[in-house]
């Protein structure tokens, strides 16, 4: 059994790594960081968990959690990660670091959208942690990049038409809506269910910080630099991202010859689902499952592509990959403890 | 007191007009025509207006009407509106059809999206009802063609920008997403509450009927045909639009640029609110009124503006523009009976 | 036109008193005071209000307000209440008091509930504002207290079996739940989207402070000492109480003879709605409006009778109620500015 | 692997059934009836299952069921139900029933609440299967009877109490709240997203069918004939029951003792937890699962205690207890593929 500690347990995101890591064969958890709930039972937090783990909240203790622990899962905010992630590989712990300190290759982006960069030595060694698209890095690696949860619903919706070239990567438009969980567990005014609830708003418009870890996934599979308008909403729902992709056709392709070539790219692809010609995701069809579904639809009026794809923000977009990744750093099958089916209705 | 029938009040569409008009100040309604439903009381069908309504619901007699009212709403399907419109008009009853048969200009252009068209003679004639864009038109009209939800929240929203030129017309997006009262009363498993609640889907991408009504609007504007991608989406609440439209801009603006074009554009319109720079509109905060609120994002990185436009589905995209019509066509003070304020939270 | 001020604007009873106050045809709103948003327009605390209301928050000054003002809302939490009040009526102006600080007759029972009552002397001459049950001893009053949402949905669904002894009052079961504006617009992690969307849950069961309003009231209309359980629940959704009341009949009585005795009881209250046999109460066909409705059944197998009421919170619970008590007041007609019907769906 | 037959797989419960039995280890899925949609992919019906379940839904032919099946679950309205069963039966098929029809034991109450029983010489053999309550006449069963959701949460909520005379078992309120899977999958105006979502009401009162078969095992409990006033709402959430039960204590107890008493009784029942004192069971916590989470509360002022159950009506309320009755019934672990965490939020 490799043991686990998961910093930032109190969060939604730290909540569901609880989750699946209770029901993972090969893992047990032995270690719950939690600075503002330190000394609180976690099944206090989340009675969800009542009688299902005995975890106490921890503070942090670097040395601790390198006698206790093989791998480490950090689920903090940007800027408190980096702050602590280059002590845990000090002590040559494993990390998955589901926050965005290390998703930029490059520090000067990174210091354009976020703040400086702490430790930017450690940038180029660390792998994107998207399976799908970079899973040979990441099994050597000691620290994974788990990327966000809008990126990840967005470079597998047009991986496969940025790689051989389908679309003009320079006119691409990136709607996409999220559920409410990616917001946090922080109390705040515009989280609150009275605001969120039978509301719908566009935020970060043309200032996501999303934006360039996007624009950067989306140019290593273009091979060119691509600038996308990408706009995010906050949907009324629990869980779920769904992004609405809208790009040109640099040749004719009808519907069913885009959803053959995405057949194809994703055949080997357990999370990765396609829908049939005249269906289309939604984020309810994937809840509280890893799987990222796709859906197509030419329209040779415009000469346009519409790519429609849905995740479990929590899932495939943080929790789920994470452990995806650690499945691969751990050299076990990469669906192990992730097959649970989405939750209809 | 202008005497007032409903057709079609067993509907979404149907009880929002009555909830407007039994609080307007200078009509009276006279007659409820609900086929399915004729004989029953309508406050039993919409316990909302219990001691409020004591209308019954008819079957459909085109010579009551013609006795007991002045002027008729029609909030029937396509193709049944167009069957029973004539004969009112023929009866010298004035008519605001809130269904999509006189909308568009062209016959042939419906016959392509919805079926042959049975009485095209009336399509010269009947003013396309969006007051701010073609107030003029409708004074005099016997038949006001009420717009479309989407097309309406659409065509408020890029029109400034359309009319002098400042946006290509030839490279438009609109990521639409509309509460689930669009989908009507009737009992459909896809409109279920499990089916809705909870998810997030977008439906009739690169097919769906309101295309062509906005390219005919946006058209008009640019002086210049307009094909665009529009993708509505289904939301889980009852009641909004949010359109996110994506433009390429001619010449460099700013945010602020826009606003004020904006606010120029609209200064003397009551219902058209345009948000201040960082902040942006949400359905939440039109519920239940007449209002359409605007917000622009200039995005210098792309040169693209993003216009979101919010309005309430069965208000100023149904029922309260409908309203607006009929004040327009009885010659009353166009926001009477439609001050009601939004119902926040 | 009647000068009013509204203390306590910023949070949701707040913003509900603003809908009402601004399309009320006789007063006017002269100050919003909101401690924590000095300084910040209303409208955008809240765009719902967006270019309709032109209030600043102000800091608290009873001086301003004795001279802006005529009639004073005071929508604080308890405590805070009674802080302020006794110098509002120093100054001569009338108040209309949201909060619970002076609905108990009784300082002690005030203090077991709540804290030591630093107004005790008011008490006695300040009437419970609701007027379907005590309109009489509003009109001449200083200071009314308005009733709390809970004790609002409860008083009026069994006033009617109690005024004349039809029930046993030594068994009273009552099941509220309220929608999740009752929590406020404080940030706290309880009242979050996520936490509270697609839950459902009892709270300060045994223990919540409306018990002894509820009592109170329940006690005077049986001329006897009452003593009931009363449970609440938190709804996910925006506004709305539901409470389910169960009574043991001390004599036989049909769900019509139940109907019957409450149409004669509130034949002449217009916010009182009385749903025929076979139809129940629904918190979605009161809502924004003022309404109370109401629901019978009797159980001829175990003797009981269940009655159902239904309310909006934020309206008949909270705003609508002061609204109606400040037309009391004012000698104005006691619908005034409250005619808004319910907004469905 | 045991060959597992679903009858009545379109619905709700049914495809509850599919992800449970999909993901047990010890069963495979050989047949899936659906009348309506035979011929139809389950992943077309059910896009959540894509990539997960090949079946097409069949119609019935006990024949072939006989052949491809060793253990049946029924997923049919009552009445449909037993027109089938016998014939399962006779070919030597285990049946789990999550139907009404084999619920009560006595024909003459099933008659009186539903129609005629056609196959009542079954009803003395088939066991009420709540394995926590009656563990031991489920497992030679040749047919089992899954409890309705309200009973099941019902039942485990007061057995304690009732098993050793702590409470009057003549002075029992349950006031049950339902999310609106419950209502199934047919197309009906009042499961419209629509006409529920922001709404709250009851119904049934007084008359709801659960109505015998809770009082059935309250009464066995008791061991003296127990007469309940049941309320069931209707809850804008998909899955879920929260029941508030009131019972007056024979003899004083604290909320402390009541809980130990609870702790006792289900100390070896791995899905009831029960919530210590001061926290008490919300539906969103067993979301997904099979867990019942009780909470109690003893109120002194009244003598009274208020037991709070909580379910997912489609797992431990359906399709989670029909899985663990196969278990006992083939002799597995009882929670054999039951182990699946709730899914917060």
């Amino acid at each position: 059994m490799t043991r686990i500690a998961v910093i930032g347990a109190s969060g939604y995101t730290g909540v569901e790594l609880l989750r699946l890591l209770l029901l993972h064969p090969d893992v047990e958890i032995t270690s719950c960081v939690a600075r503002r709930n330190a000394g609180e039972n976690v099944e206090a937090l989340f009675p969800s968990l009542l009688d299902q783990c005995s975890c106490v909240c921890d503070e942090l203790d670097v040395e601790v959690l390198a006698q206790n622990a093989d791998l480490v899962f950090t689920a903090l905010p940007h800027q408190s990660a980096m702050e602590v992630i280059p002590s845990l590989l000090d002590k040559g712990l494993k990390v998955v670091d589901l926050s965005a300190d290390y998703r930029l290759k490059e520090a000067t982006t990174y210091a354009a959208w976020y703040q400086e960069h702490t430790s930017p030595e450690l940038l180029a060694e660390t792998p994107y942690g998207l399976p799908e698209l970079y899973r040979k890095n990441i099994a050597q690696a000691r620290l994974v990049a788990n990327p966000g949860c809008y990126p990840t619903s967005v470079a597998l919706a047009l991986a496969p038409l940025l790689q051989e070239g389908w679309i003009d990567p320079t006119n691409l438009i990136i709607d996409s809506k999220s559920g409410t969980s990616g917001a946090g567990r922080d109390a705040k005014v515009g989280s609150l269910f009275c605001e969120v609830n039978e509301g719908f708003k566009a935020y970060g418009v043309a200032s996501h910080r999303h934006t360039p870890e996007i624009e950067q996934t989306l140019s290593d599979l273009a091979g060119e630099s691509v600038m996308i308008n990408f706009t995010p909403h906050l949907l009324p729902v629990n869980r779920g991202i769904l992004s609405t992709c809208y790009a040109t056709l640099l040749k004719p392709a009808t519907t069913k010859e885009l959803i053959e070539r995405y057949q194809t790219f994703y055949a080997d692809e357990f999370f990765v689902r396609i829908h049939a010609a005249g269906s289309l995701p939604n984020v309810a069809y994937v809840r509280g499952s890893n799987f990222c579904d796709l859906g197509l639809v030419s329209d040779p009026r415009t000469g346009r592509v519409i790519v429609v794809s849905a995740i479990d923000n929590l899932v495939k977009g943080a929790a789920g990959q994470a452990v995806q990744n650690m499945n691969i750093l751990l050299g076990l099958p990469e669906k192990t403890g992730l097959t649970v089916l989405p939750l209809f209705p």
